[in-house]
């Protein structure tokens, strides 16, 4: 990764991250820290002692002669899945730990924050151990969104649906897109800039597009509830088979978080539950929490198909597009980029081991720290995930 | 059930146990009366919650005119098995909701302390309705215990193992006990008197029993480390076909909480987790956390067997014994006695319907209340369960 | 277990069993001989090969020097549950088995007759190896039990419900039974005779009863449709929560093989698979694959129970119930009688080690060998099991 | 797809194709053809049974006026996962069915060729009829060389592991390959000819490829062994996530169907099941039965990777790799080329629904049906999967 960052800018930006994780969850009742309703949602008591541990793990420990570790079983349950660092605590079992407590993992943020100050104000850094801090703050951010996204889980799905007080803007009101044509042609695709990147949009490389042409929007709302309307869910010809077990499976007839209420007589109205509570649907909204598999039915049953993620990034530098609420499905499964390399070490099983079995999703979201958003980041979750701020824009070709 | 106590006195009585609840929860933390390690060890949160709904439900709104319900979602979230009250949050669930928070289920606490106060000491209460407070108090007992249980296997299954001031004392010496021989002949069974008894005790009748001798005393954690040390766990030879299966799927090789520490070279020494910790274990005290398998298999080993319930009643009558720290498996399923009858209702979902698949335990143990204490109570569990305050008495013949 | 047979008789009677083995299957296709559409359902091949591999572990390797085994890798394919006779083929596995084939396991049948029948008429056979030689005709007339309802069971889920011809006929028009009053008192239990009874029905030892009427017929098939019409099925209040639990995990709506054609529209009618194929419900007919919960709910939707085991034995030695059409669900959990002892080695592993989790069924089926017919004979299987010939008599009390 | 076939060539090629999968049968017990020890690998009697359903589903039914089906019952016994034509068996339950017999699919495949070849050779055939007939051959090959695998799988999977007389050479000695480097620059990928092709080859476009070289040869059992005798099977570094918890889940330390006899104190030799039995390793031989896991954590091994499908395409039309003994395993997932479409119906079904979740192989295998091998072949199977005749080759760069 390419950074940019003097040390003194690199202490600032430091603390600027490491306040936003505690502001996110400056709302939340101590108990909203401990549960993990789904696998995938950890509790926010371990996102802010995960991230936390990074710091102490990958740059105090090794380059601070003499420092202290806070607690020597903290690796054990702050560890996610770095298999160089020793083992770990089940991913499925971090709801089960009332202990540490959260004062506990906040006084632990303290003692981090205080050391990797002094680190960071009373040393001058090597080129790698500045790219590593920044890799540590893009990190942090990344559990940002992952807070935003499992807190709004656990309450969406606790039968008070409570609101809360959280800085999240969950449907921005923005100028409408225009449509991007892309004619055919070679391009070249990668992160070429100076500043931060992830190591898997890196190898710039050249694809050979055709010509295609991406909406200047993303489907709202109304447009997926005439999806549901017209039985999308009950027919399987617009569904692939993985997608259509999927259904059958879980019995879903809308995205997460829809509710219908008073319904049974079928005359219910569609709610849907947003940091405010319970409430109707926004018909303009672009439509939210789909998976990949409902984003592909959707456009399949418009007869119309998803980007790939190399016509996104394409069409997305050109301008035009309106994107940023919603992370976008693509048509990409995450695959290395021409010579990429995992990088030695427990930073190298960053993003390398988990390109199998995932789709690309491109753009950003509400939930993303919008210094974190570029037009060459590759997100990438499993085809049936909901619970991240997932949209769907449509090639019209 | 049989009920004796004038009003005034079930007032004090009604106090005397919402304060116990409260009291044993007192050294937790926020964070740990929210989480729920197994599907049976309910968050502390959750008991406190459902005694409190059990109050709600089946005394103050059938008796109440006009009472207002603290809030209505609270039935969907501490129902526990009642069908007759309508749907509820799946057991294996409970611990995924952090709302309620901890202060809301206070205050829902004493919110229906108030109104019961208000009940039980402005009102001429009816036979019936005493009956059922009493029911009322007796189940907010039978919780407290399993307080107790479900917090010690949340603290016993954290990595930090903390300890808890809690008034519980997991293992008194006590007096010796003495064998007792039980003559060939014909024995009554059941509750003979005034105070109250669940109904499953109830239906006095006669048993015909072989002469038999139970021993004074438990087992001790020496006797059953000696079955350890002879590779009990390893052969399948005393052990039920389900107690090998269980065995086998969970690679058991010791009670509950025990671990064997600076091992792996096999040199290491057992500790078990008690409240206060991580400790080694005291080879006097009666041998705890076992499951009806393993006790089954100890006394198969030992060429002996467990009492039947009935011999267990008739010998504990005689005085002798020394009883009361433990849960002691029996040799006897749980089923009903002649002429068992659920009573109509909810209240007749207490007991009844549980009578399949589980096993009787006889006696009591260190975490339940003394006043609850009686020879003739019949505690029922699945026969791999370990977490409770579990034990062996052996029969010698 | 005592056994009064000479030798001659005894290899008489060693014949007679293994033809019937072979006869019972004599009608099936070589395809059905392999399958296993349950994991309780073995194969007819591997019921065929189990019981021959008993005679030859426990018979003639032990007893004639110089046998030669017939394939030593049988005894990991024919190994049923004998832990001491080394590893086995996975229970649930027989179904995956396509080798030996049908007619190496007749090879098989046929050399272990032959050497059988040299052991059996040119010995004076010790008393406890005629006795061991009864336990295997036992044993094996278990087995041909077993294959009539796990054949049963394999056409009975086949789309083509093809019929088989087999020397079964499913229900015969007996002698209306009349009801038995038992006064109460003190009543013997247990084998007392001099023929062959299992280990589990020896410790003759004395229970009291109170006063009990059985009544004298089953339940019948139109009994059990007026429970199902009413509702039953859906209605928790008649059911034990295991059963409960049971109902809502299988959707179960009536018997096993139990369909209502040209149904839909609510209006079709039900019909059952039997040996003839699909036929309609004969109304007269004792109601047949049932479970226990089932059992248990239709007796308690009555407001009746279903009889202990001792109360069974009691009434059947009065004569003049009608009984041995189905195996009856009693309410009695399958413990060891009092002073029970397993004895040494690999056949000590026949009964004991199942006295956890099941139920006693008590009688005989029309499956049964008429033979081993009795009225003290303990028949066990866990509570959720519909596939035997079972069925349902009340006690009017 | 394109077809360029005469209707008499038609009727020819069908009746060599249908023969064709008789004679690979040829050799089987009928026992043999009824299992599936796992869901992947149908029972030999569903392919026969079932690629003679497509030929009266797709081609009689619909096309020859008075057509009498053979038994209605079998288009729910033999459909597969066509959704259009119905409800069907679930494919993990192929093997629980005896019925209908051997015989009786064999009565069905002659109904059927009897009915096929009169419609063939006694009308003239529209163009998309011709398709379709071409479409079934492709169909039942595909159906020929899972026959072989399926089979394989029975037998290897057996604990006699027998031998089998079938027309299957599992390794032949080749020709060496010689490595192919493909420049940089812009390639046509996609199935350019006449003859017939599946729907996902067509779609002819460019993609644009960097420097890379191919190995002549593919990774040899001595090569594989290497890394197994290095630890790869226990060094996380190696593999994908998904593929360590594979690892982990299965305790995997070999390719499917090797065994190390005499183990156990290490020292034992490697076996592999073929057809000929269970016999040691042939070192020079390529590796096969390894999945993508597999085959991506070898080549990490190595430091090297496997070739993208564009890569191998691009390669193999130069003529010089030695290809066509194993699938070979790519980096790339299985998607639509751009502009794929699915034709309306079933027939629409048999591709594009399974875009998600699989990974592409590229080449043939001794188990595919000569006529069928083509460079643009795109076979697709689960990264988990072992059963195929599946390899490696490396991209040294």
């Amino acid at each position: 990764m390419h950074v940019s960052l003097v040390t003194t800018a690199l202490a600032d930006a430091f603390h600027q991250v490491r306040d936003q994780s505690v502001r996110l969850c400056s709302g939340l009742e101590t108990e909203d820290f401990v549960v993990q309703p789904m696998a995938d949602a950890s509790p926010p008591k371990w996102h802010l002692g995960h991230t936390t541990w990074f710091w102490e793990t990958f740059v105090l420990i090794p380059n601070v002669p003499g420092y202290r570790v806070f607690n020597d079983q903290f690796n054990y349950v702050f560890n996610s899945y770095y298999e160089t660092v020793g083992r770990r605590t089940l991913r499925t079992m971090r709801g089960n730990l009332s202990r540490p407590t959260v004062a506990e993992v906040y006084r632990y943020r303290e003692y981090i924050d205080r050391h990797m100050n002094r680190f960071l104000t009373e040393n001058e850094l090597a080129d790698d151990l500045q790219s590593l801090v920044v890799l540590g703050l893009e990190h942090e951010k990344q559990h940002q969104e992952l807070l935003i996204t499992d807190i709004k889980y656990t309450l969406g799905h606790n039968p008070l649906f409570p609101a809360l007080d959280i800085p999240v803007t969950e449907h921005t009101s923005e100028r409408p897109g225009t449509s991007v044509v892309i004619p055919e042609g070679v391009y070249t695709i990668g992160y070429q800039g100076n500043d931060f990147s992830f190591d898997n949009e890196l190898g710039v490389h050249k694809v050979y597009l055709n010509e295609t042409a991406l909406a200047g929007n993303l489907v709202t709302n109304a447009d997926y509830l005439a999806f549901m309307e017209a039985g999308g869910y009950g027919q399987f010809q617009h569904w692939l088979a993985d997608g259509w077990a999927w259904v059958n499976a879980t019995k879903a007839e809308a995205p997460l978080y829809w509710h219908k209420l008073d319904g049974g007589s079928g005359s219910g109205q569609w709610h849907n539950y947003t940091f405010a509570g319970l409430e109707p649907i926004d018909l303009n909204a672009p439509v939210c929490h789909v998976n990949f598999y409902e984003a592909d039915a959707y456009a399949r049953w418009r007869g119309l198909r998803l980007p790939t993620e190399f016509e996104w990034e394409t069409a997305a530098l050109q301008g035009t597009l309106n994107w940023g609420q919603r992370w976008e499905w693509t048509a990409s499964a995450y695959l290395p980029y021409p010579g990429f390399k995992t990088v030695p070490g427990a930073v190298g099983e960053y993003n390398g081991k988990f390109m199998s079995g995932q789709m690309v999703l491109r753009g950003a979201s509400v939930a993303t720290p919008p210094d974190s958003v570029r037009a060459t980041y590759r997100n990438f979750f499993q085809p049936d995930k909901q619970w991240q701020y997932t949209g769907i824009r449509l090639v019209n070709a």
